[in-house]
């Protein structure tokens, strides 16, 4: 059981991280790599046509502005792709996002939210989770984890007041 | 071996039906249903919630405008959701894509293009093809057969010419 | 006569911590909490399912991104819902406005500005307005004060002039 | 007990009649009128601020473009003003939509969807149902009904599966 | 000969003060206000209405978010109305340019770029100039200038090179 | 007294007929041209710079996609021009809105609504109102019938209802 | 001397024939093919890896949606290559602008407007031209026959009056 | 061989710079200067019409907001004309591309990605290497160097991981 984390650049990886340590928290190895689609295509064509023969069964490929980086893993594979839009210095993420998620017939990619990361490794954790009972345990545990922490919250909350817990 | 389709409105069948008939040329079996996350809240959490028990490891949520749906349905599973957003009337599907993917942290939607209920069937075998080596197979042959049929276009565009061929 | 604020995480209470101080200041009561629509659907319906039984008579529901609490909060209840598009720190909070307008028919939401908490606060005053002519009456105050406070604006840029008033 | 129904031009006529259909079927009276804020700002005038002594509680405004009616109407007036943004001829909309939802702080309008007279006509009656119980049932009774029909289809489609429901 | 400028909101002031300087480096005479369409439309309807009769014969009206002020000022009078949309903390000054620029037919509004508000004051300097002769002549003297400040900035970079004029 | 309409394309003419019709109707004598930014400059140029010869105080531009036509006609002037931002094949007039309306500091052109020549019109005619008050009586006039025009539509409707209404 | 013309899908030939129809029209031999980047990336990377032996010079491609041909035919050739973004059935072809503009730094595309396979035929012309002085030779004779087609539109629009010219 | 560097404002020089700077790296010999479309029309036009004479063989032209340049430049030569579209103060240079991209069937702008000064310099390499060799080698060359150190970063990131590489 492996996941492959790939990005474009490596001035992606201060968002690409949070993949990483999500995957590291449910104790799923995984690889991480940087690959331009442009700039190193043969590289891109060797890992990912390689990716299986190493064990990995999801891949998620983050980059941004016209964010074909996704899309070329996409086509190279019939594993499942998630591909991460990343923010860049103009249009909001808007580019990445219109890059990633617009594939056309044929070749989906598992579109994730602008620089979230975290929620591609929980989509990667889900789509491991069909076939390791293990990882389907983990996040059934993680998911009532998150609600006792918004529970905890809450009552918090309503117990010491908006404007108290606010200064906190 | 199932998988789940539903929609937030049966006017959304048009285009979902796209997934149902991907879903068919393969041979996986589905589930296909109606069912609005502001309409009929309880029946959406009655269906998600016994999917896994009905044997659903993958579901496909397509829904337009303020499309909740398919984050309503992440909420509430640990299996992966795949969501496709509906054009509407007004925005060019901008609104359904938005309400989609950009899901907060800890709840994961795979989106895929606006109206791309083929490419959504496609995600869904792609995961299943994880843990069934058969579906991956197709999956290959499917690629294998979409290949052909670009070079097939391509060698006639280049034998008869652009004019020619646009007549035909 | 009481108001129901929801949020779907403390980072939003930044923002909606506008609501309750105008409902303080207009002295009407108010419930205050978080719950997410997607990491705790149980709490939120059981939170709105008996609002009406612990008084509320207006929901003012906050979120971002895929901002699908105020849609969720309507789904469940007949009393009118106000919701509050919270901007992220991409696109400029245009996916949460979508979430929360585009409501299909059926299920309305009662949206306001980007982040705009207060006006959701008044929103909610002028439809409590309409049961209690008390709170009609400190509207009408209010915006008569509104009023006076742009007048005397007016008057000191008048008298001294813009280069002073912007010194000041 | 009373709803205002305003718009900006009789051509907003053919969207805005939904709003006046669905009161006629809960059976609550209703004004309706074209009153253009640019055209004729007094005759607005005058309808707004005698609204209230001729039994209008809630006000429904509609417009296209740069949609200043609702903001206007909600100017002159402490009831609810709900607005509903016009698609004209450009911009899908996305005009009177910002023109009607970016109140600035002090003058909310409870936007609704593009198009959405319905749920316009709705959420007045949300509004009136926290003063009229009748209404409230009233409203209880339509959510009930929505959701059989929901129910209804939901059926219909897992009995006779989706081709046949395509070609009913 | 005289330019009014008014504006919804103080805080407008730090972009419409350049309005207000241009004007003065034209030596041209103008009244400047705050008057909220929506906290003050009487105080709108009263200052526009009589600006004929204080001289104005062209008024500037800035506005941000759902910028009504441009074209509420233009709904009360037959004088040239120029709007300048203000940039807000969301949407990057789209939602007031649409609601400035989009103005139905009938009523005209004569828009320039978000923020510009010194474009404004030369629209209207323009305005006059075809009354004013020596208004006119100026606008020549400073069409010439700005040429001669380009020359002059491109004269220096062909003669210091691009790394030293970056530099300076 | 004389208005010079000018536009990029013949194909534009569909659109701008508009602003002819309409100083027709005010009896105001206008020049009427094809002469693109970008295919003619030349023509550009000398009609431009001889256009205050020839009489011209106002000058009327349309155009669509880059339409750099209104800018590039003030360029060359210090007569008030009006853009017309014309809708194209693709992004809902929004290129050519944004190409007209953002001009830099130093060259304003005074932007009106997408494919609005009417309102173009009216503009022109309200900027030469400040000079001939022949025109300033004519658009009082013509305000007057439009709102004579609103509240016939309006007496109409209130008397027959909205049903019958539509179906005339 | 030859143009090489690749399109992602043989729907896209209905906009690229006007490419294919510009050069025939100045001489210039071409290729033109069909090759998906996306569902025959290894076709795409033979036909653009050999074309400089084929002696093709200037590239042009055409996509739609996230259109990444242009992108990957840029990765692997340092021969000049024109973007052509094709409007898909949403979002009015900014998806494919978005994704053929926004190159990340080192591989640019030249991009065109949406569909205008013309302009980017025009523009791999002025590219040959500065190796073929006959090619700029035919450029600089089409511009004048640009000019004079718009000069005589221009004669007639004002020798026969608007009116008359739309109605031939 | 010489490229031509032209901005609107010397304001744009701090993106534009990276033109030159990439431009030397090459040793390319360039001409780098300011002229505005709007203020200085008559040099804009000089130094176009006489750039072929001083030897420029492709243009490069960087302004923002309606950032007309690029087309009047490209309206005036044959030459191939780059575009860079400049991010200003609002709108998040979206305004910039429109405005540069669009351009109208007959008089293109090969356009890069907002604020890619770097890559309309590499674009102009591209051009230049179809007739200049050594060009073409060198840009070979930096491809390989791109390579190489993309190979770099990823064999650094897979040798130490993502925590340590984030900390240096």
């Amino acid at each position: 059981m492996k996941v492959g984390i790939i990005m474009g650049s490596d001035s992606d990886l201060e968002v690409m991280k949070d993949a990483a340590e999500t995957l590291e928290k449910f104790g799923v190895p995984f690889e991480i790599t940087v690959a331009s689609a442009h700039r190193t295509p043969e590289r891109v064509h060797q890992w990912v046509t390689t990716a299986e023969q190493r064990g990995i069964e999801v891949i998620i490929a983050g980059a941004g502005m016209a964010a074909h980086l996704p899309g070329v893993v996409a086509s190279l594979t019939t594993l499942p792709v998630i591909g991460v839009p990343i923010k860049g210095k103009a249009l909001e993420g808007l580019d990445a996002l219109f890059s990633i998620v617009q594939m056309p017939p044929g070749i989906p990619v598992a579109t994730v939210a602008i620089n979230s990361a975290k929620n591609a490794a929980l989509l990667a954790l889900q789509i491991l989770g069909i076939k390791y009972p293990e990882v389907k345990e983990k996040l059934k545990a993680y998911k009532e984890k998150m609600k006792e922490e918004v529970l905890k919250k809450a009552a918090k909350l309503e117990a010491i007041g908006y404007k108290k817990y606010l200064e906190d």
